[in-house]
């Protein structure tokens, strides 16, 4: 298939959380256009089961490529965990847990990696198979500890608003603490949702541990495929771009909530999709 | 129609929830067999448009007839408020909304209530026209004031088994106090997981202030039912009674939940299906 540059990238999570990662995307790549996907009809997917999620998860990739994408992200870590294939119907597909990993084995100095993430992805183990077969591929054979701790408010709290706020430190606090005391140097932000959040949880880890946004991730990997001409890249002399949000259902705070998350980006529209 | 006295009453709630409705129903109602129905695959229905919200009980209530019921109860107040019809293809259906606001009104003195809920049934305010609209069958056609409250983190809260738990004492009087300061002396908790956070609440309300848990509501207004001939009741002879529970998602926490909740009833079994 030949894929037109002016395709958008088709994005996609279960709601909102995975504007966090078209965020970092749009900021950069200022000249892609970008379609995003937000199943909000049927969020979360963090407490389905695994058949359920790849259910929806392929129904929602089938939707962006009818629309004409030239690559997929999937912005959502409990989808990306039951997703491990690099293309799906001929498009390359981008999941958040591999750059995520990528990165953690990066900034690490002790081999120690804290993962924190809903249910659903805790279950799956999907960061610790990833982070060992990483490890393994660049040589380092022994010596990487994992560590996980499931979230499940922060997503809630995230929706609420309450960033920054002295309830969502306490709960950042006893979901972060366990990692603490397994003495991690690094922390993988393992759902999307949980960047807004960041500052809580940055307090309760202390300054010395480094969070992972899977966001700036995914960035870092689409570069790669750029610079090696797997997505073809839409030149800078182009008309401005677009970026167009459809989701599941009819909810005015995703409209909301998306304009607040891409700020300074601007959304060029809402469509409500029915998949 | 002609109703067997052995069909079960169908509960139908968007998870977990409804099965403190349930419960209170199994303890009212020690011959009754009961259908359960939580549409797990696609909760909370509390964060949905009133549309898909509308739909999805549809389809819900049509699939519990179609396994022969002889009531419907909606255990779920996200989907009573965008079901206001008494009877769904020939069979009676019973809402938590209408029985809560009764017992609200038997119990408030100073006509003052207070109604917690998801940020869906706070928006549709129909707790407010359902207690005005009795109140005033009731003669009094004055003096009522009613304050909402949205609740969004109880759910979670409530799912993650944190009841009476210091930060969920924190969470509740962050949102009980904008009730106490407007002097209420009722509330109705107006999600049917939050009987799970009972203490929590009761503590942020103060004991001057009473709870009205939607369960106990309903079992007396089917108890009407059966007393005045609507819904023909089971026999105290009969064989023992069954307690089948249904779900839309495979996810083994439904199971651990659902023991939690009903004990000291046992279900009966429990089947995954597709709705």
């Amino acid at each position: 298939m030949s894929l037109n540059t002016d395709f958008p990238i088709g994005v996609f999570d279960s709601g909102v959380g995975g504007l966090t990662v078209l965020k970092a995307l749009t900021h950069k790549f200022p000249h892609e256009n970008f379609l995003y996907l937000g199943d909000t009809a049927r969020l979360p997917y963090g407490s389905k089961s695994p058949q359920t999620i790849r259910k929806y998860t392929q129904q929602a990739l089938s939707f962006l490529i009818e629309r004409k994408v030239k690559a997929l992200v999937i912005a959502c870590n409990s989808a990306s965990s039951q997703f491990p294939e690099k293309e799906y119907r001929g498009i390359c597909v981008e999941t958040v847990i591999e750059p995520g990993s990528l990165m953690a084995l990066k900034a690490t100095q002790n081999n120690r990696i804290g993962v924190l993430g809903t249910r659903a992805t805790v279950q799956s183990h999907a960061y610790e198979k990833v982070l060992k077969q990483l490890s393994e591929e660049q040589g380092h054979t022994q010596g990487l500890e994992v560590f996980s701790e499931a979230a499940p408010l922060f997503v809630p709290l995230a929706e609420e608003g309450w960033s920054d706020d002295p309830i969502t430190n306490l709960i950042a606090f006893r979901y972060v603490q366990p990692l603490v005391q397994k003495q991690v140097d690094t922390i993988i932000l393992g759902c999307t949702h949980y960047p807004i959040l960041q500052a809580s949880i940055q307090k309760a880890a202390g300054a010395s541990i480094t969070l992972i946004d899977s966001g700036q991730a995914v960035a870092e990997s689409l570069q790669a495929k750029f610079d090696s001409g797997i997505i073809p890249l839409r030149p800078s002399t182009s008309s401005e771009r677009h970026i167009q949000l459809l989701s599941t259902d009819l909810s005015s705070q995703f409209e909301m909530l998306s304009r607040q998350i891409l700020a300074p980006a601007i959304p060029s529209g809402f469509e409500f999709v029915e998949i």
